[in-house]
Formats: C-alpha cells, sequence, structure tokens
C-alpha cells in the first residue's frame, strides 16, 4: 500500500479525492483545513463552536464507498426558512459531533465508517481557528470570507492562536509516501494548514515526495493576477520545503468561457515557470457550458497523480 | 399475513410498534395524524408547508429493521442556536420531501426503504390541515397546541378545510384485517384522523376488526377527568362505528408516580365500563424512576394485541 496524504479543502481537493478512490493500491487520507468562516459552515461553527464542517462533509462525499439517500442529504442544500443556505451534511455533522461526545474528528470517522469510505478524513486541527492577513496596504484582516473580500494583495498570513494539531493528522503525515498539496484556495485551502506549527514541521521532517496540484484559474480576492511561480514559492515560503512535482493543467478553454471568468477578476493560472519538476496535462473540463465552471477532471487528475507515485 | 393498520400518532403508537414489528405473519401499516402544530414539527410544517414530520418519523424509527447511526440521528434534539428544540429526523424528512419532487409520501418511503422498516408509516393526508375545537364555554380554537393550551371541557372538533385523504391510505384501510385505534391523544391523535370524511367512510365500512388501546392517564388540555366510557364514546361518535375490542391497562402506580401526575392534572383513567370487550393486562411500565414517566410496555401491549388478532 502506498499512503498518500492530500492537503487542501473545498471544492478542488474533492474532485482529486473522487478520482483516486478508485485505486485500491492507495491509502488516501485527505487533511482538510479548518479555518472556513464563511456560508453555512462559517455559521454553524459560529453558533455551536465546532470546526466548519463543510469541507470535510465534501470529501467524505467523495470518498463514499457509493452514492445513497445518504449521500444525496449530506449534500442538501436548503433554500428557505430559517435552514435557508444551510448544507444537511453540515447539520449533520453536528448532530454527530454533539453524538459523539463533543469531539468532531469521531462524528467524522462515525460518518466515514457508516458510509465505506475509501479513505479518512481528518480535520487539520480541532481547535477554533481564524485566518489573519496582512495586505500590501498595511490593512490588517480576520478571517477568510473578509480576507476574500478585502481584495488588493496579500502580505502574510497566520492564525489568531497557537494552534494544536489534531493529533492523527500529525500521525499520517509522519506515515505518509506522498503528500499531494491541493487543488484548491492557496492561503484558506493550503498554507492555512502549514500555520499550525506541528503540521508544517511535520512535513518538513518527512521524506515523503511533495506533489502540488497547480490551480486552474486564479481566485478573486485571494490569487488575482498570480502567476505559477508566485503559487509556488508561496508554497514553499510557509512550508519551509521544496515541492517534488507540480501538476499543471494544459488544456486551454473557449474564449467565451475565458470572457465569463474574466468579468470575476479570474483569469487562467500563467505558466511562468521552466522547471523539470512540471508535469501538464489535458486535465480540466467544463461544468454546464450555459454557466460555465471550470473544474479539474477527476480521473485524470488522478490517473496523472497515480502515475507520479512510483 | 395479517393485514393490521394501526392509527395515532406520536409516543405511544411508536410504543406499540416497537412491540408489533417483531411479528413476522403481520404486514403493519402505520397511520399518522398530520395535525400537529407544536414543537419543531409546528414549525417545519408552518415555515415550509410540508405536513408535521415529527410523528412519522417516530412511527419510521420505531419499525426500523435496526438501530444505526441513522435513527440515532433521526432522533437526535438540537438544545441551541437556530436549531435549538429542533429535532434531526424531521430536517431530514423535510430535505428527503424536497429532493422527492416536493412529496412528503415519497420523502417517508425513501427513509422507510433506506431503513428498511418492518411495516409502512402514511400520512392521513398531505393537505396542511388544521384542527379545531369548540369548547363547552362556547369558545372557538383553532389548531393543537391551542386546543391542548386552552383548559376547560372540549365540546366538538372539525378541522378547518375538506381535507383529501392521502389514497394509500385509504387502500390500505380497505385492505386491513385488524384497525388498532391508540395508545395515543384522544382527539389530536386518533379522531383527528376520522375529521378526514374518507377515512371515516372507508373504516364504517370495512370489516376489519376494530381494537382500541385505551391510554393509561387522562391527557391535561385534553381529555381531564375523562373516564374509559367517554374515551369510547367519543372514538365512536366520531367513527360512526362501534370498537370490537377495548384494552386496558390494569397495572397499578406507586402513589408518588401518582401524586407527580396529578400535580400536572393528570389521572389514570377511570374504568367505568362493565362490558365484555374489554380486555385488561398489565401493560405498563414506568420510565425512570426519578423523574417517572408511565408508558405502554411495548412488548406485552403487542402479545396482548396479536392474542385479539385470532
Amino acid at each position: 500500500m502506498t499512503n498518500l496524504v492530500a492537503i487542501g479543502g473545498g471544492t478542488g481537493l474533492s474532485q482529486l479525492l473522487r478520482g483516486l478512490k478508485w485505486y485500491e493500491e492507495l491509502s488516501i487520507v485527505s487533511i482538510v483545513a479548518v479555518t472556513d468562516d464563511g456560508g453555512s459552515s462559517g455559521i454553524i461553527r459560529q453558533d455551536f463552536e465546532i470546526p466548519p464542517p463543510g469541507d470535510v462533509r465534501n470529501n467524505i462525499v467523495a470518498l463514499a464507498e457509493k452514492e445513497s439517500l445518504i449521500t444525496d442529504l449530506l449534500s442538501y442544500r436548503f433554500e428557505e426558512g430559517f435552514l435557508g443556505g444551510h448544507n444537511l451534511g453540515n447539520i449533520i455533522l453536528l448532530a454527530l459531533t454533539r453524538i459523539n461526545g463533543n469531539s468532531f474528528p469521531l462524528a467524522v470517522k462515525s460518518l466515514s465508517d457508516f458510509l465505506n469510505t475509501k479513505g479518512r478524513v481528518l480535520p487539520c486541527s480541532c481547535d477554533m481557528l481564524r485566518l489573519v492577513a496582512s495586505f500590501e496596504n498595511g490593512d490588517v484582516v480576520f478571517g477568510e470570507t473578509s480576507i476574500n473580500r478585502h481584495g488588493g494583495k496579500i502580505k502574510e498570513v497566520w492564525l489568531d492562536t497557537v494552534a494544536e494539531p489534531f493529533s492523527e493528522t500529525i500521525a499520517s503525515l509522519e506515515k505518509a509516501d506522498h503528500i499531494v498539496l491541493g487543488p484548491g484556495s492557496l492561503y484558506t485551502s493550503i498554507i492555512t494548514n502549514f500555520l499550525v506549527r506541528e503540521v508544517k514541521e511535520t512535513i518538513k521532517k518527512s521524506g515523503a515526495k511533495l506533489i502540488y496540484i497547480s490551480n486552474i484559474m486564479t481566485q478573486p480576492g485571494e490569487t488575482e493576477n498570480y502567476t505559477l511561480s508566485q503559487h509556488v514559492s508561496q508554497i514553499e515560503y510557509y512550508m519551509g520545503r521544496k515541492i517534488d512535482k507540480i501538476v499543471v493543467n494544459d488544456s486551454s478553454f473557449p474564449s467565451d468561457v475565458l470572457e465569463r471568468y474574466k468579468e470575476k477578476n479570474s483569469v487562467p493560472v500563467l505558466q511562468d515557470m521552466c522547471d523539470s519538476r512540471i508535469i501538464t496535462g489535458d486535465i480540466a473540463y467544463i461544468i454546464n457550458r450555459e454557466k460555465p465552471i471550470i473544474r479539474h477532471d477527476s480521473n485524470k487528475l488522478a490517473k496523472i497523480i497515480v502515475s507520479l507515485l512510483e
């Protein structure tokens, strides 16, 4: 078995896991950032003092053995009334946390066991953590949602408190043969994990190969106009270690799709590196041609990653 | 197979179903009243315009093949935040209703199938119904919660609109060999079903044996000081048909337990009938001796019922 640890959160990491779970030679652990403070996750985190459940839920569903009534329920979002905007999976993880003596990791484990997930999902930390960013204009902003809304170039990020990692997260990093970073938001899904000191130190000491999967598009409010080399250098700066392989999409997109993204200050990440670590592939696709969303293709992405594990 | 239809709602009916589900010779259908407008069910009914899910949920859990993570979740009640007082099972039934094209019966069926329930649970009607009561002092009160809070003797009950029954509910009543009424609140769980005209007519025409399980204690705000004969005559009046068998508890309770109940205007239902239809049995027990709650014993109750089915 090859021990693969994936670090990130959100939709990107779920796409990767959906593809990886079919490779039976892999033992997969997904480590999920816990600084999300927006949307349903943010409200539940605030009101009930549990880690934000949204990304964890996405990863559990992505790794579930099969689709079922329960995965449908976990992915359902309410549109109205006092539940409007809330995701049922988040509410279920909250209930499971309470049922399991207020242990979020036990809640995650019981749900994963029930769904027979092909891998484990672990929170980076069980502490209530908040991301803080300073900007080039000198502003200091607390919380991911506010940071993403602020605009301008991020200068430095840190956590508002000293954070303890979740013990099993450290254990899985120590055992890892390969660590995959992303796809996911540069600061709020990837780098935020390295701000937990012991996580960073464990990755630094680890003999695991480090694979970074670059985002396809820049992210408004977070990486506007960042090139590939800027993404890479930020990760290496916060991780304190070199990346071994960098996976980059080389498929192109119709101009009307790019136009729509550009309206939202998002452009393809410019490949500005001449570097033997780079592996390129046609690993993107467009969901919904009418309201286009560019995503990594689960199967193509997983295939490239698996080819790098030898 | 013997077709048994149980009519009622709430905790009482669930206790019966928990016992009956082990008898493999029974094909069980539970018909649940839909006029509940209190608590979590009432808010969800009001905000999302679906039938009140609480009693349906209780019955599904009672009939589930086995206890699991999902039955734990269905029974979990939140204590805090914007979810405080809400039952997760109600929220799940709401989501399933939306997922199933806004069909509450399909939601109930998909959850029942998933839990492999030993019997079916059907709402009496899918309409938004409200119970109305006139009192002896001339007051007319709308809604179950308000009726129970009003106090005084109920003179007459009716629905605030002409109600269509759920078609499968009628079909199951037509097929029934035995119809069991209660245990449950006299007006708000049992009689409220007969106010749907076609339900009443189908029961009247039916050749099924009618078994009534009397409540053990009178219910504050609904049947204060009602004797057994008053319960029976009210049911027969609204159902338009004679009951065939009447099951009555004959176990007694410690005086301190009765004292606690009396403080809340609840006393044992007085057996004031001399009638060959009556079957008595020691079918009650006390949950939690410190804060005593008197309940029907699932297994003893089921055994008596099954003995009456020959």
